[in-house]
């Protein structure tokens, strides 16, 4: 399953002693890692407001000595850790954004050996992991070829849109490769970006009492007529596309036509041919429902508005990329069996639907409550998720008298 | 258009002179009237709170001398007028709840001339015109041969779903006509009753992520079928009937398979029969969509709630029944164009219903607002309303030495 070259390219990566220091190292930091991330957790940063935790970042950044310290327009913050030059260059990032809302208490508490704290695995322990990769890296005196661009990026989550990536990709042309931390254990690798397209409906009406003004046409017909097509559309199993109407409101009582009713429809696959496909034909099912409704009553005064909420790029790999097959093999040398993840939306989904090499990988530990204020996460052995993105990295960006970057230049 | 023996018989009535001193009395009442109807305004009485209201009610009938005032099991204040014996049991009535919940300001300011104040109009008028009936006919001595039963009823608005005058017409088998008072100017009769039923209707599903759990199915698409389903139901112009889904909700996010839809349903008919009907293919269609959206994701995990949460009996009369034509001839004997009102719902809705001859009069005055916070009333020239009810009522009960009365008793 895994290509020779990459598979013996990590086993020489392995067999340096510098390196069996590194990842000595990033066992034995397990609890700075984790002390770092309750710091960096504890700093509130609801997307769109990432600037405090943003700040910090930065100086941690200054502190470890990378060159070109820098925030972009976007509010992305990034340090460079410089190669022997000519080499690819390779991102390695997490996001400084979490989905509470200002005034959560984010403060983290340690109970039954689990840390509690919302947004303390996502994107907290991927923050933290980043810093420990350049300290590994550093203690153990290795120098990559390829220039390893550390990065925190803004506006990963919900609204965000991915907008801190997608700022990255539009103002850098020169990034070969990419890797985001996320949660999740040593095993999975994420190769596959979902795309999402949302829309906000809003259906508008005239209104009316419904005795009174019976004739008349309604906006929450005009809803469920295309809430009706959309649930009888079809899509492809593969590439594994999906729609939602995910919430539905309307109507101000039970006895007035109804003015205005909206509706929040996700459209979902991991090809943007097929995001594109479907999303043309919910749209068609909208306007068509509005038609209907006018017809049925026959009148024009039904109006549909859409609004396009959420657009996040689709996008797939091969599983045997040079990007994916060094990650399968940094888990298999670690002693884990490699598993293909499920697609998923990441800020890898900008530089994947770009063509760019990119993967998703876990940040190591047990984590739970996700996205909730419950949010766990459970520092036992959670070095291991490090330690694999450290070989990934290594095998990507090439060690000095070790190894050649397995990452190409990108091509013109 | 109006029979000859109504419309004599009204004549006759109107040329007698303790009839004209009752006219003559009402109208120098005006001020009065409206005074009473300021006062009783002033008490909050929402739907279901009506006791402090009614109470001070049964205490005017009572200092007015009725006999037999009283309060049945639902609320309903009571009090007799005795005729002169074995003639009919004549009901007016007017309701004591609004639609105002408890905490709104209900105290009734004057301004330009008009009297502002939630449920000044709807149904303070009707509460304050029937004492001044009663003064009326005591101030002219006036002998009727019907038994006249005033009454303010509950439960008339909303949720309320007539329960007041509901429970008079379970526990009395003997009224032989009714007229309720609502805000409305004297040209108008109400004759035809729209009956209403209205459902709560909720959608159950499992739920899921939007693309991991892609195949499960929703409650808001089970939902949008049953609306387009409604949608193109057809319903007769005559007896006229309606439909409409007036509210709607659903859903948790976006990228949630929803668990949960709901939505409110009115159907309305002035006939029992379409109603019925109606309702049947509403209820049809409603668990089509159901049956529908379980087969387009091979489950039976989508489940679907109906509560029924209004029930209005709906009915109808020939215009040329007595009591519509008495009302029809008051009006033109007191100088107006007489007009029969669209179909309504109101406590008539019950007696027409059971074929038990019933009007719904409008008090007089100009008014507006009715079920908003800026309701209300002007009392110029408001008389005439009292007037016309003043005269219905005399013609339908007759008048001792006078007239027969124009309403018969009931068969059996």
């Amino acid at each position: 399953m895994i290509t020779k070259t990459v598979e013996e390219t990590i086993e020489k990566i392995l067999s340096n002693t510098q390196v069996k220091e590194g990842l000595e190292f990033i066992k034995l930091e397990n609890e700075r890692t984790v002390a770092e991330q309750m710091e960096l957790t504890a700093i509130p940063a609801p997307t769109f407001q990432e600037e405090a935790r943003g700040e910090v970042y930065k100086t941690r950044l200054l502190e470890l000595g990378l060159a070109d310290v820098s925030v972009d327009n976007s509010g992305n913050i990034f340090g460079v850790r410089r190669g022997t030059g000519n080499g690819p260059k390779l991102v390695v990032s997490a996001h400084l954004d979490t989905v509470f809302p200002e005034g959560t208490n984010v403060e983290p508490q340690r109970k039954d050996g689990k840390i509690f704290a919302p947004g303390i695995a996502d994107d907290g322990r991927g923050l933290a992991v980043v810093l420990t990769l350049v300290r590994a890296l550093d203690e153990a005196n290795i120098q990559t070829k390829a220039d390893i661009i550390f990065c925190a990026t803004v506006g990963e989550e919900g609204l965000g849109d991915l907008r801190g990536v997608k700022a990255l990709f539009q103002n850098r042309k020169d990034i070969d490769g990419f890797i985001s931390i996320e949660p999740g254990n040593p095993e999975r690798t994420t190769y596959l970006a979902t795309g999402s397209h949302r829309y906000h409906v809003t259906f508008l009406g005239p209104g009316g009492h419904s005795f009174g003004d019976f004739g008349k046409p309604s906006a929450i017909h005009a809803l469920g007529r295309a809430i009706a097509k959309i649930s009888e559309l079809k899509v492809p199993d593969n590439p594994k596309t999906t729609f939602t109407v995910g919430t539905i409101n309307g109507g101000t009582s039970v006895n007035t036509i109804a003015q205005n009713a909206n509706m929040l429809v996700d459209i979902r696959s991991t090809s943007q041919d097929e995001l594109s496909k479907l999303e043309e034909q919910i749209i068609a099912s909208i306007k068509q429902a509005a038609i209907e409704e006018n017809k049925r009553w026959n009148t024009d005064s039904i109006n549909v508005e859409l609004e396009l909420v959420g657009d996040r790029p689709a996008g797939s790999q091969a599983p045997d990329a040079v990007i994916v097959q060094t990650a399968l093999a940094a888990t298999k040398a670690l002693g884990f069996e490699p598993i293909l993840d499920n697609p998923s939306s990441t800020d890898s989904n900008v530089p994947i639907s770009l063509g760019i090499p990119a993967v998703t990988l876990g940040g190591g530990g047990d984590f739970g409550g996700v996205h909730t204020l419950n949010e766990f996460f459970d520092p036992k052995e959670a070095y291991y998720g490090v330690q694999k993105i450290f070989l990934t990295v290594l095998g990507l960006a090439g060690v000095q008298e070790v190894s050649e970057p397995l990452l190409p230049k990108r091509q013109g």
